[in-house]
């Protein structure tokens, strides 16, 4: 279903809930109307939803918070804190400046800039928005952690080399126009939703997105120092895995929210065991990218990377994300199985090509972002392959054109990265002044 | 009940359930009628906001711990692990023996202690209390969880110098006496209610009552040793940043349910909204809060500082609970970096008045409750600035000198701090006899 | 608005929400009337429940990470993560291809294996499941994160010994056949249903089974290097209290759901009254666990043990299991107070038997919950107590001769142990190759 795009239609199919027969499907009338659910109820029930979404969706912050202090080295990690909960933050009210009118124009009847600002405001207390079918801060709630969800994926790439400032100036593009700009095409009814594409939680609108700005900058920030030396890699472990575990099991915990609550209703029958049949194939495929992760890394390196069996589950949901409604089990397994395959083949290749990504956002995020969009035909035989692909490209001209700019300026003007002897002290005496765990490190 | 066994007859059930109309017309057109709720369905909404509001509360209790163990001194991370855990569990024996019927006198009909003993438990299974519009049992828990906030504020300031058992005999009065009285006077429809004070989900009630108390201790028990030597103030370190900022993100995340759940209904599309507000204006307030935070201090100091980005997250919490629902987002924002502003500025102060609190929680709960208190008549107009000085005043006055009263009663007959040999070498062998780190620590 | 007080007005409140009299003494017919839920509404709510006791119980999941990987020598905690998101996995698959039918056989109408494959994979988008009064999927997901959890248990107490693979393909018996056949004597109404047996969240058919496989595992792999050395235990201090603290409060938290949700419905006020008196016992039984731990070890030990004040917490939580619904509120603290001593005193007597269970799980999984299932009688007058010890008696012969079988079968076949050099160096070096904290442990 697409996000948003229920508005549209909602007063009609408020109409249709609370007059008479809700939905088609039981046989006779008397059954129909036993089975209908109020206006008000459906209304309540719709918004709970988005709010019970948005909350799980906002905790996958504290995930991405965990996983990428976990995968860093100690000298980095309170930078990393610090650029999650400032980018979250960042994300929220650029979100509310301008990201929400230009993702979806048209619900608004202000103007472009500050239009969700005049409705949104006039709300009054204890009034509602009985046209939506859903209040109108629950919605607004629930797309503003999708768009902070996006600038998440960024920060981890380009960890351990980049001053804050910088990042958190890209941030304020991204989640205020880059992301937005993105959101408009399909979910706000634009151009790639009239031809057919089809993304319903997000592979390629926030995944995507967010792989392709974290791409962009891993090209014109480098590599850190010492990664590739002389045609060798060199590994730099990961300072706190249980950390890093913590991470991927509150992303996994939010997906429910991402993806279930993207259904957009639950004031039918009908609606809530699609979000239970999202639930099932959403967990369904990141259990088949851990298990596959063990698998073929038990076989590849005779031992289980337990950082890869935490992007295989990440690598599942990612890939479930385009489509987790129409897939039966064995398909979302099949959709989740192949996503942690390409992860786990991506990752040296991308250490081939010099690009350094220090949590493995691009392979999961993008490439499995990619990989679930265009396999959305397979259960979804409305959607064409053609449009999938198109979104596809789409999405990744805009985003990375757009961030190479963005960076290539932020690096001009004030630079992105520290000097060597500070990269090499850690990001965190020189940006933050804080050490992460002062007293366990030998130094 | 037996799992599954309910499929067998849930045919007939849902025949039963659905007898006559569930609701009907009231009194204008039928739009009106369309989004009504029937009663029934209205109680289980209403209650089901008390159960999510309530386990995102509880959650809460993890956060303080993580906030709190993120914050102290490796030697000290064991203890305060412990009287977190431990607080919550007294917090919710004592509010249960007595709290809950001093803080709302008149909800049941058996005198004062073990009144609520009474009635609740002669709530049969399968009964259901309609005089209410919910089930007491899920007010009882919502309101629970916020007496346990309460005491865990008091933690946090008093850390590394304070014994175990004062603490928890502190516990046992705080949160079965002086809390549920405070309580009393406003959200038991007593004489702060009856004079127009607002307090919607209790910037002063909880949280300046927890920072009152907080600071009572910090007087009475004095500063860490070695924190204050000749007019010089000496950092002591965080030990674990990345669970500090977990533990603001599970604050963050909680407070969804501490202020939308203050709302106490939405068995109507008026209340769904409103908590759609709260959460919308909650979020706002923290993300300017961050904000504001790392602004100020790069200013201040150069560099950011992330255990205040994470206080200044706190800090727009704070200020918005007292009226997270009429404030613009503009407003809310103003609320939110206001109170950034005033942690930032108090953090220093404190210490040049060389009172010790070891995670900033008087400037975050105390100062900021103060502030959100007073700024509610800027938004909601019905509020009298008067009333709210003298709530604030009153709350003071009575916490600060009962707290007072029953921390020297504690120095005088047991002893507040551990012996200098033993603070030195940290609580966490003294009073618990097991290292948080044994591994890690280099001695 | 002003909590509590709206209970002076809900009657009133009430009268306008809805058409008629919505709530007063239910005698009357009309009465009645007002509070029925439509069928539609009652089949959201009830999925609704299901969903979110699933996402809380799958989040325990989350919580045995932590609590192992923090009790456990920081040498094995990769692998301690591993396991957990690993088995999580195994487990949700197995609850697929086969667990779920065997648990519940004659839900589904197409044989044995792959019954459910069938029927959930014909649910088409949009379409439901009237006849069960809630959406299968959402059962499904449910009853799969139970499944889940059953096999945390086991990986603790086998933590710091056991090679990977064995504890998979163990895990993958478990949880596809093992464990599900023990659901269906009881909740798949078979002979233990029919003989009165009461287990309502699963204090026997999930903690015990859990404990039992623990319990088979431990004698037949034996107990740590260097544990039990010429009569005197050695103790291996936990690595991480604070992940080990977090773990505790995710268990907790997930509770609510485990037992809450357990109720298996919300569409009436009868049973959301029900599920919010669940939720006040669960916490109670819990909150009496850690006083009764922290009072015991201070006796007994003149330290307050945190450790056993968090295995206190989870005795409480496991003991309440088997009738979270029936007791009053003094009732709860008396089994979980109860709960807590057990454990106390099972952790030193397990080790005069030299079991070597590394977090305490046989004490709290299968003690207590052999504890919470006898004492249902005392509070369900229903049940006999020899329906309740023959369910005891029966599950654990079950769980514990197969276990034992599959355990000698593994041991012979592929060797449980790693060699004495690799257990000495940890298992993360032999079996994940990634350490879990490279830069802290001073080698």
């Amino acid at each position: 279903m697409k996000r948003n795009f229920v508005k549209f239609a909602a007063a009609a199919l408020g109409a249709l809930a609370v007059s008479g027969p809700a939905f088609a499907a039981p046989a006779d009338a008397a059954t129909a109307a036993a089975e209908a659910v109020g206006g008000g109820t459906a209304y309540i029930l719709n918004t709970l939803l988005f709010l019970i979404g948005g909350f799980l969706v906002m905790w996958m912050a504290a995930g991405f918070a965990m996983l990428e202090a976990g995968l860093v080295r100690s000298k980095n990690v309170s930078l990393q804190c610090l650029k999650n909960i400032g980018l979250y933050s960042i994300a929220g009210i650029m979100f509310w400046v301008m990201g929400y009118n230009i993702a979806y124009p048209g619900f608004d009847g202000t103007g472009f800039i500050g239009g969700l600002i005049g409705p949104y405001a006039m709300q009054g207390v204890g009034e509602a928005d009985t046209a939506t079918g859903y209040s109108v801060a629950s919605d607004w709630f629930f797309q503003m952690v999708f768009c902070a969800t996006t600038a998440s994926i960024v920060s981890g790439t380009l960890a351990e080399r980049i001053k804050i400032w910088p990042f958190f100036i890209f941030t304020v593009v991204l989640t205020g126009f880059i992301y937005p700009v993105v959101v408009s095409w399909e979910w706000g009814a634009g151009w790639l939703d009239g031809m057919g594409f089809s993304d319903f939680a997000g592979s390629t609108l926030v995944h995507s997105t967010g792989g392709w700005a974290a791409l962009a900058g891993a090209l014109i920030l480098g590599p850190r120092l010492g990664r590739y030396v002389n045609g060798k890699v060199n590994v730099f472990p990961a300072s706190n895995i249980p950390l890093a575990t913590l991470g991927t099991f509150i992303l996994w915990l939010g997906w429910f929210g991402f993806n279930g609550a993207s259904q957009l209703a639950m004031g039918t029958i009908g609606d809530v065991s699609d979000v239970s049949k999202i639930f099932v194939n959403t967990n369904m495929a990141a259990a088949a990218g851990v298990v596959v992760a063990i698998i073929l890394t038990q076989i590849l390196y005779r031992k289980i990377d337990v950082t890869m069996a935490l992007n295989g589950a990440l690598a599942g949901l990612v890939s479930i994300t385009a489509e987790p409604l129409t897939p039966s089990v064995p398909a979302a397994l099949f959709i989740g199985a192949v996503g942690a395959a390409i992860v786990v083949f991506t990752v040296p290749l991308l250490d081939k090509l010099k690009i350094d990504d220090v949590v493995g956002a691009i392979p999961v995020h993008l490439m499995c972002g990619i990989w679930g969009t265009l396999i959305v035909p397979l259960t979804n035989t409305e959607v064409p392959f053609m449009a999938q692909l198109t979104g596809v490209v789409a999405v990744g001209v805009w985003t990375f054109v757009l961030s190479a700019i963005l960076w290539f300026i932020l690096k001009l003007v004030m630079g992105l990265r520290p000097t060597e002897e500070e990269e090499l002290a850690g990001l965190d005496r020189v940006e933050v002044g804080v050490e992460a765990y002062p007293e366990f490190v030998n130094q």
